[in-house]
């Protein structure tokens, strides 16, 4: 499916979500979807809304794609590593994703990676070796926590997670240069 | 600056901006800067506590970067286009830009590029060539326009944008692999 990360899942773990980010937290979730991550954890608290938002994205445009909500993110790390797989921190404070080698690093692991989404006031822990084995910055700016995860998740799967078609889905846009076309699809439900 | 465009300018406009959007639309800010757009225009709407929070962006972390607010995007893209630029309209119905030579078409032109971010409700006239030059999708599923803009944006330029190094910063962050390191600049004021 995906080119040199064909083995590496990946699953998005946001941090620190409040009510008022419903549209923010939605946007991650989407943005994780139409990126090729395998789900979405929102670590700490449920929230209704998202959940609706979310699966019926699914249900319309497709999947797979889980969502999970009210994990204690400790808990979440500790089951991931238990696993086998790598923790990635976004974080503005990290490692250049362009001029670092990082990426690189990430890739050659060959593990499934769990990428932590956070805000302006993550807690340190998230920096030190029990919890992160990389911290990604996209550049040391002021940024949106979905524009990190976008620009992530593309230069991690090269950009083929663009081509991915999804299952199940209801309704598919057909690309084209001018004007828009959606075609009904007849899934086996 | 920038590699293979250090001719192309960026401009973002971000279309159909409601108050409810406000937390969305800095973040689409934030994402226009960090990932080397030029500026944003905010269209058709005034937004003060857009303005001061950008604004205070600028201040601390650099610039150069310019915000324009209230101007009808039907006169944005007209000034744009008279001054030789190109518009591309982001949108889920567009070309694909992983598998579609449409990247190349944009980079080709070596003209100014005026970015459209829109909302689900775009006017049709969006997709016409009096509008836009070029329709590109970073992926044809729901998304979220941050980070469709910040796909389109480390694209055109390569990545190369996020080497950047603002002027008349207060504050800087040094990339760490681990913790944070913020630096205080004596800027001349």
């Amino acid at each position: 499916m995906h080119g040199r990360n064909k083995l590496q899942k990946v699953v998005v773990l946001r941090w620190g979500h409040r009510y008022r980010d419903q549209r923010l937290t939605t946007h991650v979730a989407l943005t994780a979807r139409a990126l090729g991550a395998s789900g979405l954890i929102l670590s700490d608290i449920e929230d209704e809304k998202i959940r609706q938002t979310i699966e019926k994205v699914i249900r319309q445009w497709g999947g797979p794609f889980f969502l999970q909500m009210g994990v204690h993110w400790k808990q979440a790390v500790k089951e991931w590593k238990k696993r086998g797989g790598i923790v990635v921190h976004l974080t503005a404070y990290g490692e250049n994703i362009q001029t670092s080698g990082v990426m690189n690093k990430i890739g050659a692991t060959r593990k499934d990676v769990l990428v932590i989404v956070g805000s302006q006031k993550v807690p340190k822990e998230f920096f030190s070796e029990k919890v992160s084995d990389f911290n990604v910055a996209i550049g040391s700016q002021p940024h949106s926590e979905c524009s990190s995860l976008a620009v992530f998740l593309d230069r991690l799967f090269e950009g083929q997670e663009l081509r991915n078609e999804f299952k199940g889905a209801k309704v598919k846009i057909v690309p084209q240069i001018r004007g828009k076309k959606m075609v009904s699809l007849d899934s086996v439900s």
